[in-house]
């Protein structure tokens, strides 16, 4: 079971577009925690996803979107190359393996200032998607869409090995 | 050497997140054909990719984004199961190992419609992501970062092997 959880989303686009992304891979739940930005336009940008928004659980603290949760996954910018770790860092194609039969929640942080210490404190582990050294910061619903698609491709991989075509 | 490549875009936030992906990812060249937003309105959406989209080339025509690139990929939400094969289909973790040492293009479509059969048939691959089968429509600019992630992704397992982090 996978839950994307979104603390404080600032962008009516990033809501919307996470929506269509959780139709995309078949996500089970979308939490927000306290959104700074208005539900209502965010459906302009949710296109075929609009149902997983409409049923998106609106929560107003942190533990409540991942206290009934067996794995919490925080998601950050910034690899811990600085000696200052606070949990396990993995890379995206490290979930699978993770969450067999497991509740897992995905969790992003503000467009403006990500996640807080805190709140990545309370997290199992913390997942950096690899990208430019010069500027790894990716906006908030492009994360989401590369850490979806990794895990519906490992999935899909495991399942039917020949998914790959280029040798037929 | 890539190149990004949007077919009459019609989203000024899609035109801007994609500038920014491309800083994310280390694109060298990004193509607007014909776009149909206003690019100056673009700018809000790019962030730290703001340079990549002043130094954007537009052209009017498909062929002068095309015509002086090695290989060419384009992009479908539709894969090949029914038949009508335009291009050998190629999933996002293909293309690294056809593009070592050469000049690739790779093409994505309109918001409303995506690239025309003629389009397609100008270009030597057609990429589908792997998606939902009952909604695999992905955002634009979503689509691009996804393929992107996964190129420069397998570029880095490719140079330093060790980069999985999880049996550390
Ligand atoms: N395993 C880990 N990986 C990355 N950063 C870690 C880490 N453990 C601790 N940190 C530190 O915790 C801080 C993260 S706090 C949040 C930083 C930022 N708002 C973001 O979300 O991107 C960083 O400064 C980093 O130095
Ligand atoms: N390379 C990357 N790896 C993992 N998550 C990322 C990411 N780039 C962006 N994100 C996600 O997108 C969110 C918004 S980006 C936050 C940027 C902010 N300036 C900061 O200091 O942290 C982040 O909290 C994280 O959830
Ligand atoms: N699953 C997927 N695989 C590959 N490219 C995709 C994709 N989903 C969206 N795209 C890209 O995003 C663009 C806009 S989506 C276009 C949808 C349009 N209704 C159509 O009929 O095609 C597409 O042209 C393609 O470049």
């Amino acid at each position: 079971m996978i839950r994307v959880v979104l603390v404080e989303p600032e962008g009516e686009y990033n809501i919307g577009f996470v929506a269509r992304l959780c139709k995309n891979f078949l996500v089970d739940e979308l939490y927000i925690v306290n959104p700074r930005a208005n539900i209502s336009e965010a459906f302009r940008f949710s296109a075929g996803g609009r149902e997983i928004l409409e049923k998106a659980k609106i929560v107003n603290t942190f533990d409540k979107a991942i206290n009934d949760v067996d794995i919490k996954i925080a998601t950050s910018s910034i690899a811990d190359n600085n000696g200052d770790i606070l949990r396990k860092s993995i890379r995206p194609w490290e979930i699978l393996p993770l969450i067999q039969g497991k509740k897992i929640a995905l969790i992003f942080g503000r467009e403006s200032v990500g996640l807080t210490r805190e709140e990545i404190f309370k997290c199992d582990f913390l997942l950096y998607i690899p990208a430019n050294p010069s500027y790894p910061v990716l906006n908030l619903s492009h994360a989401v869409g590369i850490v979806l698609y990794e895990i519906w491709k490992n999935r899909e991989l495991l399942t039917n090995p020949q998914t790959s075509t280029i040798s037929d």
